[in-house]
């Protein structure tokens, strides 16, 4: 094969390849799943931290939980129509950085993005904390462990990650589905024995709640209001995820961004069928439910304190356990795929973290070795880095998911802002150069639905700073400025080497001649290969360099040089010091100074190794050398490999690692078909 | 300035330089104290060792230890005159490393080598140990934490020595004079007042020593002998650090081998002065002194327990308590100069680690990277393996002189015996070859010396082995066979490798040709560099070459390449999954395969940034690239560099880290004179 057909090939891009591209990408049945588990699982603790947060005011406030329900969802239904909007509009996967980079300028794309990042970092301390809860609620003897059972749960699934988990869509579809199922289920089960009439009272229902400090008494009408604003704030978690599908538009199958708008839909709809019911049947079954730290407040019936050790388990366990008391497996079954649910949200953050990185990167706001995909390294530090905070979250906080969510919701809030806001924009800016009816119908709609939604989003973000930024959210707050100000210096970065290195006429010019230099430490194959391929580019100039640190050693060499009859001279640098670096750094500047319109090649002979210990053994003086010349202006630096025998291992180890699934590729329409062709089969025999 | 001045200058070295070289060659008054610390330190806790082996059969034992003193003068005085025969035919400085290797073959010379390693990890132990006692005898708060000091003490010795301590004779002569002065001084003083008869008795003479289990009542023979050996074995650690003097014949000045003899002997009568001093004094003042685990075995007079929180402080300190009874500041003097000494033994450690590490590289028995000046990584990891190594004997034996002692003397013994053996083969061969009387008297006198110290040294190590082994020893021989596998496999690497790259005929054929690629990312000044090098080599074909992630920023890249006429095709690779390594060395390998017997050239554009978070920002995927394309045989790498403005920054540390002082530099002869020319200013401005 001809390097032109060789080139065209790959010019072309292999027919095979692009079509099984089309084969990964996700039917809706599997794409409902694959965005869904973050969005789901908040209803394992919205509803919990409603109830937690009227019940400063008594029981009695419980009334309102299932019309701050309604609220949510109506917002949840707003901010779902809204995005539905977005991914026909925006189908590339940018998602809400994309559409606030666009419309609203750089700076509100990088307050987007930093708040993405926070949130990554919350959806890892807050579900994984959850989860922790309902494994304490099911298995006793966690009781008092969660922070420890949370920390250890991170690890392992940054372990996971690390090791490369190959996402495929049954990974997801199978615990979301039987999430759906038990959530559901056991809702309509509680609601047809509501129905019946012989629905069962929760564990907690005979509990009293006294009200705490201040707000015994009756209320006026500020706390009143201030009380639901904070229940309502709190309910929004569920609100959380909502957004992944608007970043996942690629992976859909096609029509893309009609199935993800439908899919987004459903979603919606079935979270707000979760939620309601959940709060429906909490308030049927009287479940009294407090502030962990706050279980004093707990009274029994008679108002006497309760007995010591009460657990308090979270409303769905609760509520399994009153539905499904006559049959114990439903209960497992609840609290486990909940679990599961908890953690797969989790993971979620840790497939999209890279995902997020590699957008950033492109646009300069990142290292930009994230942008392109196989960089292990940068990859491994992200998930390294999302864990560790996380960690960190969950260790201050103690895993107490109500005070994590106090520090969750600000981040969501102003992505959904920025980006509505950004939606408003993009939809005038096309009306302007819309013409046709029907199509300018469409985009006023569009636009309508938007503004409702900023409108909505706007009102709810100002509620979530009133009522909990001295909670908490002030952190978020500040982590978001943080990276807000790294990405800036990155970018400021990028573009200062990008003005320094802009091209002008003068880099044009050639150097005059070249001036070759193999270095010689022994007289072997690596040595004779360096010399004959430098002889290959015919330089003006061509020696071989030795530094001499034992004169014994000298003269063998250069009687075998001599005896070889290589046809190149031998330059003997003396170092009395036994240097090697510094004599050839200094002689390569020499020759530079000497011919300033020159160029100087130094040929290094490197050994390609397969084991690590063998790369300590090998190499490190030309490690130091290369990077000592590349000081010197008007000096290049060939490295001439030689592979040993056991380089075939390393060879072997690359493979597997470039082979290898990386999290997010499914989420980004990304996943390698197993039949694409395997390029180290290429490597010559 | 030509090229051939410039290499000549080179060549002939410059003339400043080696006439400087011989200014730091070392005097012997301060040769004396630059090798003597470790030997003489050991006067600090031989002693105490010997009274303390000997207390197990009672105070009435101790009628012994002046004449095990005087045996251990004897091996002293022996091994004295045996190195004396090895720095005359050793003056290179291997010392009984090199001995061993030449005489007996390159296993001997390993195992020399490990002992030595082992070694250098028990001085830091042992001295620092010894050292963190002292501190507590002057600082009574600071008993009970001794092992916390140790570890402090030799952490902040690994930091000094990993910053690079500027050594000077004035850094040693002061302290070592000194000691000498406390020890001698105090000695002389009190031996005077026991002349006049007013000489005191000690703090704990007037405490009973109860024998051990099983050595109260009258010992048979076998258990006399027994006892005496093993307070003599323990006494032989006066002997650890003699050697030091023969590795370090060139840094004196002319005649080395002379001068470092007589330096040698000086060395052995003072530290057999004091010792025998010491112990004289401290049977004259009735000292008591047992293992600081059997405190219990003392006694009062009355024969009652000790009352609690008694201390018992070293030999040393409680002669200088005595003598110095009315003039306490003599008393710190003493304990102060004992510990700084003790601190400047471990120092020793630090500073002949590298070296030690030097020489094997040069034989290959360590990566090879040790062997040349200036690798500042391989360094470092020296010094904080030492250091590791040393907290961790510190920690397991909580900074016990009389446990860790045990461990000490094996490796010495080792050597010392393969050294003298060595030696005795030395002038056996050489007296084959020697006609001359005189000439073959001499020989023959110093193999009779060799042989007797062999004699000497052989009956030691085998009564250090009988009555160590168990009590600690085997740990050092543990350690020793490990380091001496290490050593073999590396030395089998270097020599399989050395096989494997054995040139022959055919390593001389020409590549066909060479076609270059030049990668390009962008039209900026560094790919503009990077092709008007890559023409300036004349290969046969030239192109860029860039990966297409992104159809907008292909067309303006193409769109650029042709404005500026650069008289190149662009070859573009498409990459549907964003991965810019693949492509690239793909088709790298069809360029070869087309070609087999032709070469790749891949010119990389590199960025020389200034500080570590720009390498974080930069060339990452050169770096990626440039190790995936060594695996493929018939390509070479070539690195552009493109100095921003920022590599100022890292040029300047480059240059300060290479001017650094490295610890060892001192006693190998190497200290650079800083009237050398500097390299970093001959840097293009």
């Amino acid at each position: 094969m001809s390097v032109g057909d060789v080139s065209k090939r790959i010019l072309l891009g292999r027919k095979l390849r692009s079509s099984q591209l089309g084969e990964t990408l996700l039917p809706k049945r599997i794409a409902l799943p694959v965005f869904a588990s973050d969005a789901l699982s908040s209803v394992a603790y919205a509803p919990d931290e409603v109830f937690i947060m009227l019940s400063v005011a008594g029981a009695s406030a419980y009334v309102w939980s299932w019309k701050i329900g309604l609220v949510v969802a109506l917002v949840m239904l707003t901010v779902v129509a809204s995005y539905r909007q977005t991914v026909h509009a925006y189908p590339s996967g940018g998602g809400d950085y994309e559409v606030a980079t666009v419309n609203l300028g750089r700076n509100a794309g990088i307050t987007v993005a930093s708040a993405l990042l926070v949130d990554y970092v919350l959806t890892v301390a807050v579900s994984i904390s959850s989860a922790s809860q309902y494994a304490a609620g099911a298995i006793p003897s966690l009781i008092g462990h969660e922070a420890t059972v949370a920390t250890v749960a991170v690890i392992l699934l940054a372990a996971l990650n690390l090791r490369g988990v190959r996402e495929s869509g049954g990974f997801f579809a199978v615990p979301t589905y039987l999430f759906m199922v038990a959530i559901l289920g056991m809702c309509a089960f509680g609601l047809l024995q509501l129905l019946v009439g012989n629905l069962p009272l929760a564990e907690s229902s005979q509990l009293e709640i006294e009200p705490a400090d201040g707000w015994d008494g009756p209320l006026t009408q500020v706390a009143m209001v201030f009380l639901l604003a904070r229940a309502f704030s709190s309910g929004c978690a569920a609100l959380t995820g909502v957004e992944a599908i608007s970043n996942g538009v690629p992976a859909f199958k096609r029509p893309k961004s009609k199935n993800a708008a439908t899919t987004l839909l459903l979603l919606g709809l079935i979270a707000v069928s979760m939620m309601m019911s959940v709060i429906v049947l909490a308030n049927q079954m009287r479940i009294r439910y407090v502030d962990p730290h706050e279980l004093d407040r707990l009274r029994t019936a008679a108002g006497g304190a309760l007995p010591g050790g009460y657990e308090q388990h979270p409303v769905i366990s609760q509520i399994a356990h009153g539905v499904f008391r006559d049959f114990s497996p439903g209960f497992y079954f609840v609290v486990t795929v909940t679990g599961i649910i908890l953690v797969l949200a989790a993971n979620t953050a840790f497939n999209g973290f890279p995902v997020l990185g590699s957008i950033l990167a492109q646009d300069g706001l990142a290292p930009r070795s994230l942008g392109s995909r196989g960089d292990r390294l940068a990859y491994s530090n992200g998930i390294v880095f999302l864990a560790v905070m996380a960690i960190i979250l969950i260790l201050i906080f103690d895993a107490e998911t109500t005070k994590l969510i106090q520090l969750y919701i600000v981040g969501v809030f102003v992505s959904f802002n920025l980006s509505q806001l950004g939606m408003i924009r993009h939809w005038t800016r096309h009306l302007k150069d819309t013409t046709d009816p029907t199509a300018r119908r469409r985009m006023m709609r569009s636009r309508a639905i938007n503004t409702f939604g900023l409108g909505m989003t706007a009102v709810v973000l100002v509620i979530v700073l009133l009522t909990k930024f001295l909670a908490g959210a002030w952190i978020t707050i500040i982590a978001m400025i943080v990276f807000f100000m790294i990405m800036k210096a990155i970018s400021g970065h990028y573009s200062m080497v990008a003005e320094e290195l802009a091209a002008d006429e003068q880099d044009k010019v050639l150097p005059t001649r070249v001036h070759a230099i193999v270095l010689v430490s022994k007289l072997h194959k690596p040595t004779l290969r360096a010399l004959a391929f430098a002889k290959a580019t015919r330089p003006n100039l061509l020696e071989g360099v030795y530094v001499s640190i034992d004169a014994e050693a000298t003269n063998k060499l250069m009687e075998e040089w001599d005896e070889r009859n290589l046809d190149t001279p031998l330059k003997v640098l003396h170092s009395p010091y036994r240097e090697i670096v510094r004599p050839i750094v200094e002689y390569a500047q020499e020759i530079r100074r000497s011919s300033p319109r020159g160029v100087v090649a130094v040929y290094i002979p490197e050994y390609v190794v397969g084991r690590w210990w063998e790369q300590v053994l090998h190499n490190q003086t030309a490690l130091r050398l290369k990077g000592r010349l590349l000081f010197t202006p008007g000096v290049m630096v060939i490295s001439v490999p030689y592979q040993l025998r056991s380089s075939r291992i390393a060879a072997e180890r690359e493979s597997r690692e470039a082979k290898r699934v990386q999290a997010g590729d499914l989420r980004s329409g990304r996943v390698r078909d197993s039949g694409s062709i395997d390029y180290d089969r290429q490597i010559d025999p």
